[in-house]
């Protein structure tokens, strides 16, 4: 078993990536399918279904493949070890609740109401990825103290309840009962308005009757958005972080344990193929580069490896554990990029040229080309802004971006010529720009052979100058502060997979629950199409209807996606769940309160504690010497 | 001279806070005053105006309390340092701009229309306060990592903007054209659009007429808010935040130093009186006992070093400097809240009943029935929310709460019973707690004598469940969890001083900025007068005039700090920004822009930067040992 598992482990399970990625993603294609080009009630054509068995007979295939990967790990771990697993013993719970729900499914012909296996996929996302087990643990660890804050949150709440209860009752004068009458009618009406106050989303609204009779009413709004916005959310996000302080160190450390305790199982298992013929506690070289010919790495690592320092001990034929040990140090160390040297040339002429083009401030004038051009397409964009696509006259659009894709092109060339071809592209910015620059060109040709008589062609110059825009973001690795800040987000990016993997949890499920929930709630009235969306129909101001929200709806997968990010991006989110409470039940507050709370609350604060991580992590890296280092100092402090 | 600045530091300055919050506080006072009861500019009666002279007199007193302060200080420091010192060199011109333009404003009898010198005055807080100078170099020290980001969410603004206007054009079909037209017609549209999109202010709005036509437009919204708003937004926290840490700890350290400089020159200058009768290293204790006795200080200290320390050295009637350091190191002990032991009765009845009201059962009792009363105010609130003031029948009402005080009063009876007098007011619960039930006593009484037939008297039994909700808040401490949260935020308001004076400082020049600009810009239509309020004129929707933003204005100083703080909420900001571009110019723009950005970007990312830090701190003080040993560890890591 050790043998499978150190090739099972080795080679890792991309493909189970893969499988899980299509399972979710199959909740895009199965019905209510997201197949239509809007996703807006009033006008939508019926998207297109797949017939039944498609996205079922994938999904079987998927289903087996997760079968055999649990069938493998618990051959691994063997069974007595698998009983104490809780997370294998819920994903063999999955499995087969899934494959039972699988079975039913295709036994009614694919009509059934309830499909529970599609709540219960992203299990498989969390189930495969360690950091996110990690990070649930995490969240776990902090609940105690996030809920004494939500108790505080709550009896604030309620208590403000009241007491805007009692300042706002209905009065004799029908002119001073506005406050009451929009938003403090009764005991519900009142909760939410405040619980919407404390996210912000209704706050000049809320408190404008009532200010407009007398400014000491705005005291208990202000006192009120103070105390719970500001201080209790913001305490909120200090918890969490607090509870993630030194974890990006944390997981640098487990991973360098984990790769030394790698190292040492590797060397026994070599060992142990060497033991007839050798003393022991050695390994034959030979043995090791077949090794690392198979394993799955970046190329620049096996070449440091295998070139650099097992050749000293080629001599010898065998290393012991230390030298094994020594030639995987090479994985600590980061890539140095060696740009390969400049091609020589004999001619003076050409020599000066290649100096000439190598030179930084030539950079500096394709960067300011590059502005130039944006600054063209700028102003011919500004100077048409009033013209229809059909009025607007794009042959000098075109004549322009043809100079600048010409010197694009040009100055590619060049570049090429100085620094050759590899050490040309040895440069990521190089890669980037030439890319874009032949994808211009491509485009360009396209637009003059296909169309060159037809100038309202609008949809192909768009996308150039988009392309062209995106090209000027080039200047950012010139530009010392903004590669600094850009670089912080580039790793942020990196150190997210984790939080981005919860989130797509979250996402999926309260959207398979929404669509269960809430799938056609909301009918537009039968006069609506096409035609009349323009017409001025009489609705009151900042409803769904008003706000013409209905594209925003459960009727499918990608909808719903798109409604619950509305709602954690929080503004106008009570319009959302005013419109579902008056089209469906009281009781939807709850599901949009508790998505609220899943992810403008939980998952927003997380994200917070990630980028204050990320950013005195990178900030303590630079200025003190090696992770050791901190580490050191974190074994004082506790 | 330093003697003289013995007294000015030792009696500290009181008196020079009280006029700082004078002279700010006039602003409500002068024209245009904020005495009227609303600022709803449809209905507002004329505001009382000072006659002229009275504010100007008492300005001139508080300027020349200001020289007098100035003067002092240059003659203790010398010439010399005041030279170097720009804090005083500004005081001076801030001071001397003042006297200037107040003798303006005098010989044109209070006429004038720029009055300068109300948008300096801000200037005497940060001056006094050496806290919020120490924020301001910290925050200047961010200043380039800000200005980086700043950059980049520019390009990103720009960059956005440009892809936004190439992908909604004006197209030939009308009906597709609501994007264009709304929120992409030019430019400076385009730019407000996404600046405000950046906020989150108008998120689903913005992107429905596009995300209505085709889904996949929601794409460039969306990766616009998470770049900008989820992304760059955070990471300004995390700068800001980065540059806080430690500011804390830092503080505190500095305090000490100082105290110990301070503790060092006491001891001086108290020698330097006993050179001649005294060997030179030692203070005579009477001294000591003399100057302790009036010193301002809170008593316990006073008490804890003149008895116990210093009682030690009484026989000798001398102490050397080791001895003198030593006696002031209760200082840096905490209060021990002693509790005064509880009556000794002898009567067997009577102890048994003190076991009783003394047991912790008791106080839970007290809760539960708290409780009890807040629910019975909630249900009767709940079952009048739809009658009027007039119908509701308080008798019922007025009985219950006379009951639960009844109540109170005996709680509170047999409580000094049971702990005696001084024992009762130990605990700072039994003081919120009695003094709370005196009160409601009282009101209940004042209810009954004068107006017991009378019983639509709404505001006083308003007033006393007020007060009964309030009380309830006593059972905070009781719950573990609730205290930890509570203690940390009270924490919170005792490190906020110096960012509450940066607030004042900003919010007081914004609002007298604003005043100049915009004072009367926006009249209401003349026909809206008290009685067709609730008459609906057509307007659009999400406007300033549909949504009745009219007592949001900058006629007076109130009004103002209101508008900016919504403004600062960030919710509906657009509409404001929105109405001043039309009544005024397209520039009154840049104003609000550069409000929501000292206040939302900079002031509230400073805000949660000091929440974190309180929390952190305070977590790692109750984790390790003292401020001595973090210290230490700071060094290593440095």
């Amino acid at each position: 078993p050790f043998q499978v598992s150190v090739i099972y482990y080795l080679y890792p399970c991309r493909g189970l990536g893969l499988t899980i990625a299509v399972v979710l993603l199959l909740a895009f294609v199965e019905r209510p399918s997201s197949l239509s080009v809007t996703s807006d009630s009033r006008y939508r054509s019926p998207p297109w279904e797949p017939p039944c068995g498609f996205t079922e007979s994938i999904e079987i295939v998927c289903l087996l493949i997760f079968t055999l990967d649990l069938a493998i790990k618990s051959y691994l771990i063997g069974w007595d070890e698998f009983k104490k697993n809780k997370w294998l013993m819920s994903y063999t719970m999955v499995i087969s609740i899934s494959i039972i729900d699988w079975v039913l499914s295709i036994s009614m012909v694919c009509d059934e109401k309830l499909r529970v296996r599609r709540l219960i996929r992203p299990f498989f996302l969390l189930q495969n990825s360690s950091l996110m087990k990690k990070t649930l643990k995490c969240i776990k660890r902090t609940l105690p103290e996030i809920a004494s804050v939500i108790l505080l949150l709550a009896l604030h709440l309620c208590l403000f309840t009241m007491i805007g209860m009692l300042l706002f009752p209905k009065t004799e004068d029908p002119l001073k009962n506005q406050e009451w009458k929009v938003y403090f009618r009764n005991l519900p009406t009142s909760l939410t308005s405040l619980l919407v106050l404390l996210t912000t989303a209704n706050n000049p609204d809320v408190m404008i009757p009532a200010y407009s009779q007398n400014r000491g009413y705005a005291i208990f709004f202000i006192s009120f958005s103070v105390m719970g916005t500001y201080c209790m959310m913001n305490l909120l996000t200090a918890i969490i972080y607090n509870q993630f302080r030194g974890y990006l160190l944390m997981s640098v450390q487990t991973s360098i344990n984990r790769r030394r305790l790698g190292i040492r199982a590797a060397f026994q298992v070599l060992r142990s193929h060497d033991a007839e013929n050798a003393a022991g506690e050695r390994v034959p070289i030979d043995a090791v580069l077949q090794v690392m010919s198979r394993i799955q790495m970046q190329s620049y690592y096996r070449e440091a490896i295998t070139s650099v320092r097992t050749r000293q001990y080629q001599t010898e034929g065998f290393m012991n554990r230390e030298q094994f040990k020594q030639i995987f140090d090479e994985l600590d160390k980061d890539r140095i990029n060696e740009h390969p040297p400049a091609p020589q040339y004999n001619s003076v002429v050409l020599q000066k040229l290649q100096v000439i083009f190598s030179h930084s401030y030539f950079t500096v004038f394709g960067n300011a080309v590059a502005l130039a051009h944006v600054v063209c397409i700028c102003t011919v964009l500004v100077l048409n802004s009033d013209k229809s696509t059909g009025e607007r006259d794009n042959l000098y659009m075109e004549i322009i971006n043809m100079c600048f894709i010409i010197y694009y092109l040009s100055e590619m060339c060049v570049k090429i010529f100085a620094l050759s071809w590899k050490g040309y592209l040895s440069y990521r910015n190089n890669i980037f720009d030439g890319f874009l620059t032949i994808l211009l060109l491509v485009l360009q040709i396209t637009i003059y052979v296909i169309y060159h008589g037809v100038f309202s062609l609008w949809e192909m110059v768009r996308f150039v100058n988009v392309l062209v825009v995106f090209r000027f973001l080039r200047i950012i690795p010139d530009i010392k502060l903004m590669a600094l800040v850009a670089s912080t987000l580039l790793d942020l990016v990196k150190n997210l997979r984790a939080f981005a993997g919860i989130l797509v949890v979250v996402y999926y499920i309260f959207a398979v629950f929404g669509i269960w929930l809430f799938e056609g709630a909301i009918k537009p009235p039968p006069d609506m199409s096409m035609e009349n969306i323009t017409s001025n129909f009489s609705t009151e101001c900042g409803t769904y209807e008003q706000l013409g929200y209905w594209p925003n709806n459960f009727d499918d997968f990608a909808a719903a996606i798109i409604l619950l990010y509305d709602v954690m991006i929080i503004n106008n989110w009570q319009a959302f769940m005013d419109a579902y409470t008056r089209y469906t039940t009281e009781w939807s507050k709850v599901y949009f309160v508790c998505w609220w709370f899943t992810s403008s609350v939980m998952w927003v604060n997380l994200f917070v504690a990630l980028i204050l991580e990320n950013f005195t992590y990178k900030w303590d890296r630079s200025h003190s010497c090696s992770v050791t280092d901190v580490e050191r100092i974190r074994y004082e402090t506790s």
